[in-house]
C-alpha cells in the first residue's frame, strides 16, 4: 500500500501544528502546569448530543460537517481486509528514505528511520533503518546454516531448527549505525532528524544468548578472546567482537518486535551486540569463529574507523556513547502559534541506562530537567518530554543526556577538539534545532 | 505480500520441531542445567573455513549444499525494496485468521493473533487481533473530531491536531477481548492457541491521559462518576467506563508500537482502558460524555455480559482477571524427539503485575516455578519460560499465574462451579495442552 504509492518520493513536509483552534485550552493547561498566565477566551461552541447511535454533532463556527460523518452511518471494510495489517493510507508518507546522493548504489546504501513521526521507544519493524553492503539477500530459512568454529572442542553447524530449540530471551535494545549523524562532522547540516539521527532503531529482540552456543561448542575459555562474525550476504561482511561483550549480553537473534526478523534486518538470523555500533550486529549470520586476537579483516580495516587529526585511523571503536536528540519540534517542522508546545525526544547510551536528560531552549545557557518515560531500560532508547511555553521569538532547542556511568553528552566543539572534522563515525554531539519567529525549525550548529 | 497469497486460507500446520540433528547438544545443555544425564555421542562433522569472504563450508553427512550458498555469492535486492517493510515471504502463513463459522458476517467478526508464532511481549501491529461490530471505517484524520461533554463546565470538540498537541505518555499494555477463550466454556475445544487465546495483544500505546482532557473541559468532580465512550464506526459502539479507571490510567491514544494506529485498531483515535475487557477500549473514538450513573446503552445490555447459572445476566464485568497460557508447545504442534524442550508462554493480569507463573507437565499434580522475562510491567503481557525434559510419554502441560494482588488463576471446574457453562465472556481458566507419545499436542480440558 504505502510502499507502492510513495516509494522514493521526495520527503513530505512534516505536518505543521495548528494551534489556532485550541490556543485557549493550551494556555489554560499551561497555567495548570504553572508556567503561563491564564488567557480568557470564549468557550468553543458545541451541540448537544443524545446517547443513541448516530446522534447529530454540530460545532458552530468550526470546520465540521453539519451532521454525523459518513463513516458513522455505513458499514466499513470487512475484517481481515489485511490478514497482515498495514498502516493507514493517510500515513503513506511516513516511510524510510534514502538521503539523495549519499551513496553511489542502492546495493550499498542507507535508508533512514522517520524519527520525527514516531512515538514511544519501539521502532516499528517496517520503519527500522536499513544499511546494506551488498543488498538484501533472499535467504531460505530451511537451507540457512550457522557454523561456530575456531578455538573450541566441538565445532558445529546449526540449522535454524537447532538454534530455535535453545532457551531464548527477549530484550529491548537500540541499534545505532556508527555513522549516524556522520554528516554533521563537517557542518553539512541536513534538514531533518530523519537524516541527522535516523540510522537508529529500538526493538524487542528475541534469540539465544551467544554464550549458550559457545558453551555448546566448548569454547576455549583461556585463549578465546575475540569472535569473528560473518554474514551470508554478498559482502560476506565480517566484524570482530570482544568475548567480554559476548558473555555479557550478545544475542543470536531470530525475532524482532514479536515476529521473525524482516529480510532487510537479517532474516532468518542475526547478531545483536547491544550498545555497540550497528555494523557489529551482523545480519544474515552464517559463521562465528573464536580466536585469540582481533581478526583485522579487510572490511574492519577500511570501514567504521575514525579518521583522527593528523590522518591516523582509530580502529575498533565499539561502544556507541551517550547521545540524545529532540525529535519534535525538529528540522522541517513549523510551529504555528506561540504558547504551549511539548518538546520530546530520545536518549540512549551504549554503556547502560539513561540517568537524566536536560533540555535548553536558549542554546545551552539554561537547562531544565526533562521527564523520562518509564521503563528506562539498559542500552535501549528512552523517551523524554518537557513542557515549553514558546514566546514567539527565536529559540535554540538542545537536549543533553547523562548516562548511568556519569558520561555527559558533549558539544560538537568538544568533540572536534579531539577528533577534528574529518571523521564519519561516532558523532554523539548535542544537536541544535533553531526556531525562527516564523515558527520554522531548522538544523544549525551552535558551540 | 503475505496478505495477498494467504488471505482466508485454512490454518497452516505449525512447524514441527526437528530434534534429530541436535539431540546431543540439547541433552548436554540439559545436563548443564542440572535436569538430565549427559548423553555421550559423536561430534558433528564440520569443515574448516578460512577467514576470507565466500569460504566453502562443508558439513559431512548433513543436508548442506556443498559450497557457499547462492545468496553469499551475489548482490541481493536494493535498499528500500520496501520503503515500509513487510515480513519475509517465507513467513507468509503467519497472519491473523478468522475461526470458520464463528460469526455470521465479516463486518461483525473476529480475527485472531497467531500467538504460537510470536516471541517476547510486543505484538506486531500487523498481527494484533481484530474485533469489529460494523467493519473498519475509513476515517479521515483531518475531518475526525472528538467531543467531550456532559457534566462539565466547558464542553468542547477537539481536532486531531488539538489532541496531539497535549502532553502525551507511552505505556506498554495488553488488550484482551472479554470473549477470549469463550469457546472453552462449553468444552468446545478449538485446536490451537491462536483460537483459544488469540483475542489478545500487547503494544506500546501513546496518547493523552484522558484525565488531562477532562481537566480541560472542567468536569464535575462531585457528580461525574462515569464516562460514556462512543465510536465513529457504523455500530456507533458505546461503553460505560467508571471515572476511577479514567483518573488512574486511561489513555486517548493515537499511537501503537511507535507509529499511528492502524485502521483496524481505531485510526486515528481510540481509548485504551488498561486491564479492562477490550470492548471498552473504544476504537475510532468520537465522543466522551460525563455522567453520574452507568449509561446502560443497548450495546452494553446485550453484549459482553455474563450469563450466570439460573439465567441471570451479570453486567459491567470490567476487569480481565489474571490469566496465562503456554504458547509453545501448544495445540497443533508436534514434538519430534524426547529430551530438552523449552516451554514458554504469556501471563497477564488486569489488576496489575504478574508475580509468578508455575508450570506443570503432569496435569497439575506437580508445579515448578517459571522464569519471568523482565521488565515485568503493569497490565502488560509477561513472557515466562521453563526448561523441560520430555521423557517421550504422555504429558499434560499447564501454566498458572499469580498476580501481585495474590489472585491465583483458577481451574475450569472452579470457574464453572460459580459461573456454569453458558457464559461466553471472562474465562481465565488454566489451559491444558496434551502431549501424546507421538509428540502430537492438542487442546484438552482437565479438572
Amino acid at each position: 500500500m504505502a510502499q507502492k504509492h510513495f516509494a522514493r518520493s521526495v520527503p513530505a513536509p512534516v505536518s505543521a501544528i495548528d494551534a489556532d483552534a485550541s490556543r485557549r485550552g493550551f494556555l489554560k493547561r499551561a497555567a495548570l502546569l504553572g508556567s503561563a498566565a491564564l488567557a480568557p477566551g470564549a468557550r468553543v461552541a458545541h451541540g448537544a448530543a443524545l446517547d443513541g447511535p448516530a446522534s447529530p454533532v454540530v460545532d458552530a463556527g468550526a470546520n465540521l460537517p453539519p451532521n454525523v460523518p459518513q463513516w458513522n452511518r455505513t458499514l466499513g471494510a470487512p475484517i481481515l481486509s489485511s490478514p497482515y495489517g498495514v498502516p493507514s493510507t493517510y500515513e503513506a508518507n511516513i516511510v524510510r528514505r534514502e538521503s539523495p546522493g549519499l551513496t553511489r548504489t542502492p546495493y550499498s546504501s542507507v535508508a533512514f528511520t522517520p524519527l520525527q513521526n514516531l512515538f514511544g521507544i519501539i521502532t516499528p519493524s517496517g520503519l527500522h533503518f536499513e544499511r546494506h553492503h551488498a543488498g538484501i539477500p533472499d535467504v531460505h530459512p530451511g537451507e540457512h546454516r550457522l557454523m561456530i568454529h575456531g578455538l573450541c572442542r566441538a565445532p558445529r553447524i546449526f540449522t535454524m531448527d537447532d538454534v530455535m530449540r535453545y532457551p531464548s530471551v527477549s530484550r529491548i535494545h537500540f541499534i545505532e549505525c556508527g555513522a549516524n549523524s556522520g554528516m554533521e562532522w563537517g557542518n553539512v547540516a541536513v534538514p531533518t532528524v530523519q537524516y541527522t539521527h535516523g540510522m537508529l532503531g529500538c526493538s524487542e529482540w528475541t534469540g539465544v544468548p551467544l554464550a549458550t552456543l559457545l558453551d555448546e561448542v566448548g569454547y576455549d575459555k583461556l585463549r578465546g578472546k575475540f569472535i569473528l562474525a560473518e554474514g551470508a550476504d554478498g559482502a560476506a561482511l565480517t566484524r570482530t567482537i570482544p568475548i567480554e561483550f559476548v558473555l555479557d549480553d550478545v544475542l543470536v537473534c531470530y525475532g524482532q518486535n514479536g515476529e521473525m526478523l524482516r529480510p532487510e534486518q537479517g532474516y532468518p538470523l542475526r547478531l545483536v551486540v547491544p550498545g555497540v555500533q550497528g555494523v557489529s550486529s551482523v545480519k544474515w549470520l552464517r559463521r562465528l569463529k573464536i580466536g585469540d586476537t582481533p581478526f583485522n579483516t579487510r572490511e574492519e580495516s577500511l570501514h567504521y574507523v575514525d579518521m583522527m587529526p593528523g590522518g591516523v585511523h582509530r580502529q575498533y571503536t565499539w561502544i556507541q556513547e551517550a547521545k540524545s536528540v529532540i525529535t519534535s519540534p525538529s528540522g522541517g517542522m513549523t510551529l504555528v502559534g506561540r504558547g504551549y508546545h511539548a518538546i520530546t525526544g530520545l536518549a540512549w547510551s551504549g554503556r547502560g541506562k539513561v540517568r537524566a536528560v536536560d533540555v535548553s531552549t536558549d542554546g545551552g545557557r539554561n537547562w531544565r530537567r526533562a521527564t523520562l518515560q518509564s521503563p528506562v531500560l539498559d542500552k535501549a532508547l528512552t523517551r523524554f518530554r518537557i513542557d515549553w511555553q514558546w514566546d514567539g521569538g527565536p529559540a535554540l532547542l538542545q537536549s543533553r543526556v547523562v548516562d548511568d556511568t556519569g558520561f555527559v553528552q558533549p558539544a560538537i566543539r568538544q568533540l572536534r577538539a579531539v577528533r577534528g572534522t574529518r571523521s564519519i563515525y561516532h558523532n554523539n554531539a548535542i544537536q541544535t534545532w533553531r526556531v525562527e519567529a516564523s515558527g520554522a525549525v531548522s538544523n544549525v550548529q551552535v558551540g
